[in-house]
């Protein structure tokens, strides 16, 4: 019922996990868009599992196929589809799970809804796979930004109680956006890395996961972007990143720390600087009044732990009536905050994208 | 561009804080719905100036006319338009502002965005007056959720560094969060009243302001509600809550600090208790892979500290160009934190009315 | 449920005949373009009853108010609510018609679909009386239209059996549609006035009402606006002017025609004319595959003759469960054709309007 | 821009006729469904080519993949997304096509709107062959109404001067609109075959094609669907028919005939029946005040002659700037009018289902 995104860089997303394809429909693509397939490729490698020890063991290509709305490598203008196949499915590790609800899942509550209907394998359309599309829709987002001088990345902010350092809310530059977006395991600094990939396997060998946050930038966004009330920077990009399954809590600015400060702290003084506005701190994460001033954009988000978990936890049997034990098998992510870092990325990127489309109307 | 919200519960929202009105049309109110007009100014007195010392001394009655969409005490199920009469407006106060901008506040994000066009007294359509109309639809979509025995309840979770005890998020229950929404400074613990009133009027002294934190709760809210991925109650919940021109972080469940679990804590263990699903623990806030379980939802919204501060900050003039400081005078909220106690609850109650109205939809 | 209307220039409608005002909300109006209030006036007055014999002698002044989003004369870019007071209302003339349905009226379909509920005074949300703020939406798409060179104008094309000189779908041109908009009684050949009044005349002699067609044509439209299959220009113009009550077919160009043309008669051959492509004919009334062609645009709507009228009628009574007869009272148009050339515009310049937006948008 | 339909049952459109696909992402279908393949594939047939003289000799099985939003033969609840691939395309046909613009097609439209960029070959997005997607969902739509006892079929109403016998707008009944969709050349009066195939023939043999009517029938629908205003069924429904390419005319009930009647002739008398309310005329076409009344919908779209024809136009070229004249070759139809029965149902099957869902969603 609402499995549609967007005013104006509209999207569609269908599939399952363990179906024949998954995808996304996007329209409002500007027409003559040169659509970079490797950069495609690119981002999708960056969320696509099975790359690194922290991941899931599935492998699979994640090639997108472009189905419509390209024309010669650019955008047609007309809606472009984007599908996925689903190569690599053992639905057979999910048979039992169709009355044993997983604790931390959306199993019962989808029951629920879906009266049963829904398509249990593998989690069906409630798949993290899932965002896949997302990533195909943020690759496609972030290019029709890069060519207005507006780039996006994001880092692991943290991994259980490890924390990376954090981005300067003031001078974070493109270039240095562009260089993190070449990492792999992508860290500001470097030398968390290792302690990082302790505490997930610290949490893999307890049979166990762990949760994370991320950290992502905009730098090159113009002032006046976004909207007072509904359409604030901060209500579509939050609305986008809470699809993300794991994502529990978002800030902007220095967000949960505010209510802490006074306003003397908190609010940014401003200053002209080689004739633009600027504010000297970026408390408000690039973001006033839900529209952009021209500083960086900066926001985070909390993942929780990945709930599959092969510890014995304590659950309901649904078809017997009776509460049972659940010990989860099959290949899961002790922490998904690496592959996390780019699906963030996308939901900024297409937020930004459809919410600057806004102003190009209002200018008719 | 974006003054529209919900896909069957459908919010219009106008008005400037010093113009002749500000106002709200909804569309999709069940046709026969009892509007209580009682109730909704008893809601537009908690959020409205002038009755607390933490407030601005701006005083409005906030009577809301009802000009369309109730014949005979009963909800039309056609739109129904309620208006909030601006009698209390000293415009002269703002006239230097429209080129000195105020740091923390959309004047130089809106300036940009309406080319210089917007409506600066008072911050026009920016004002957190705006928030009444919100508490106007909010109050009928309580009325609406209560007739299906959902109760909804906030309370100030935290000014600067004092903090409330927080909800009970497995045992809270409908007649404590009736009680609460008694209470004129709402508080769980009421004795928490007199070190926050401290902690604003020492705020106030330094010619400053302060932040905090407000809580939520809903009960009664039957599992099954919300989609996965877009429509996830926690993309529609936080899209109306960044509305909230003060709110920069919003969380779900214990939020923040999922990061820092194992799975093997932050999942919620099931069980059944008198023949019905219940978690355990309630870590997720009511709400896992974007629907609810049927457990209490819980969230937290952050409020920065409001902007409007008398103390000096260096800012600039867009008329002349160079570096300025300013001042701010005129009647503002040291706090703002127990007046968005409602406005809190009405983001919440809102968004559960348009997505519990999805279901029925989609059961033909 | 419907109550809102538009992808860029969103509308969102409220009132009923006999409550204390209508209205409609506009969000998405260019900041800064200049509201010229006389304009709106002038357009109302069109509508208004009351002028002519032809129309009803209830007599409203149909003065807007503009409550919000305007600023010294110019939009202010956030939403624009215009109100029209309800000042001459006499409800007792409704009264028996709550359980007697009138023919040809919303009054049962309205009475199941609202259970009994909707404001049954004066047709309530139904009366034609709401086509008031669609006029006021239009007024002000018409003006940003006209900045941009277009000009739309509509004429009484028919009533009953007499036929106006239709528009000249090929020379059309703003000069002579600016001199229509300046009749009173709009016909391309005034000679029609004097059998088309006496064929109203007739109508009502017989207590009877009487039908017609309202022909409208937009010159200056670029080529590119409108899109393939949803959006096409057709779909969005045709939802517009079937939400005018007494709408009940609607053609694009040769329109009821084509059927029986053949391919070689019903295409528009093309050609250059001083370096811009024309077509020779305008069979397909200025738009070929959804999209405008450059051509000037040409739509006729076919209204219904006013289902009020004072012969007697069998119809129910759905309190006593019985047939009866009823003969309608009060003061009723024996034709609404006249006023109804003003809607018919407005639905033309809202849509255009709006589908314009979309190519900003997409422009980024 | 407008790719998307619908606030309940949505769609998403996507492909071109000579890319790997075309689709359709159906979000809304309530979970459990049951999706009769066998039922979509007959409707499938319905509209393919190259089973009658009529149509194109351009064969295609038009068969749908479904990937997504179906398991065990019922709806999920979430997106289904039905694919079609394009199997046998031969793009040299149109290759000259891309600079000399085709009379009566959108080549010119689009090519300003799409800035040159969109897919030209053969017509890309604008192609006809998108009507396949739409039957899909409308079958799809289809099932879900006959589960709720409504019926809908369409006729052959007229293909140029020969006309088919009408509905009986007042007694249609199930049972004849089911054996109605039986009949591959559909027509209520199989005398009318032969000479429409004559007239058919004719304009094949003058390199030439010919325009035609459709009506269309809707037995079963409860009274109470629709909107006042933006939602009626008239405005939704005929933005769905003029999403139809060919489709320049659309009229409900009497349509283009009432502007010459009386109040007194149009108005549907209204009488008791077994308890039910009826009317014993139905020029109103089942709908009044934009909401369905319970007696069957009846409605006609008119469609032009196919513009593809061989005989030589004239027309531009785009390239070197001047006039030039075109005589287009390859497999056209040379009348639409019996594959466009199917289309027109399906319109008026998704508008339905859309609008029904309205009422679902507002009785929470």
């Amino acid at each position: 019922m609402r499995g549609q995104f967007g005013e104006h860089f509209k999207l569609s997303i269908f599939g399952e996990s363990h179906g024949p394809a998954i995808g996304m429909v996007i329209d409002g693509i500007p027409a003559g868009t040169v659509i970079d397939e490797e950069a495609i490729a690119r981002d999708m490698a960056r969320r696509a599992p099975g790359n690194d020890p922290t991941a899931t063991t599935r492998k699979e290509a994640d090639r997108v196929k472009i189905v419509s709305g390209l024309f010669e490598g650019r955008a047609t203008g007309t809606p472009l589809c984007g599908m996925i196949e689903n190569t690599n499915t053992r639905s057979g590790d999910y048979a039992q799970l169709r009355t044993r609800m997983r604790p931390g899942h959306a199993d019962y509550a989808g029951f629920i809804k879906y009266g049963g209907y829904n398509d249990p394998r593998g989690g069906g359309h409630f798949s993290a796979r899932l965002t896949a599309p997302l990533v195909f829709a943020g690759s496609i987002a972030r290019q029709i930004l890069a060519a207005k001088g507006i780039e996006i990345a994001a880092h692991i902010a943290a991994i259980g109680d490890v924390a990376d350092t954090p981005f300067d809310p003031v001078n974070v530059d493109a270039a240095a956006l562009r260089a993190l977006r070449e990492r792999r395991f992508t860290l500001i600094d470097p030398a968390k890395e290792a302690p990082m990939r302790a505490c997930v396997d610290e949490a893999r060998m307890a049979m166990d996961s762990v949760g994370g946050m991320v950290e992502c930038a905009a730098v090159g966004v113009p002032a006046g972007v976004g909207s007072p009330f509904f359409g604030s920077v901060e209500s579509v990009v939050s609305s986008l990143l809470f699809s993300i399954p794991a994502v529990k809590a978002v800030e902007f600015g220095d967000g949960m720390a505010l209510p802490r400060m006074r306003g003397s702290q908190s609010n940014d003084a401003m200053a002209f600087e080689d004739g633009r506005v600027r504010t000297l701190t970026n408390h408000n994460g690039g973001v006033t009044g839900g529209i952009t001033n021209g500083m960086p954009v900066i926001l985070r988000a909390a993942l929780k732990p990945t709930p599959s978990i092969a510890r014995e936890q304590r659950t309901v049997n649904l078809e017997t009536g009776e509460d049972t034990t659940l010990s989860i098998t099959g290949r899961h992510d002790p922490c998904v905050v690496p592959r996390a870092v780019v699906v963030v990325e996308s939901a900024l990127a297409i937020a930004l994208c459809d919410l600057m489309m806004d102003d190009r109307a209002a200018r008719l």
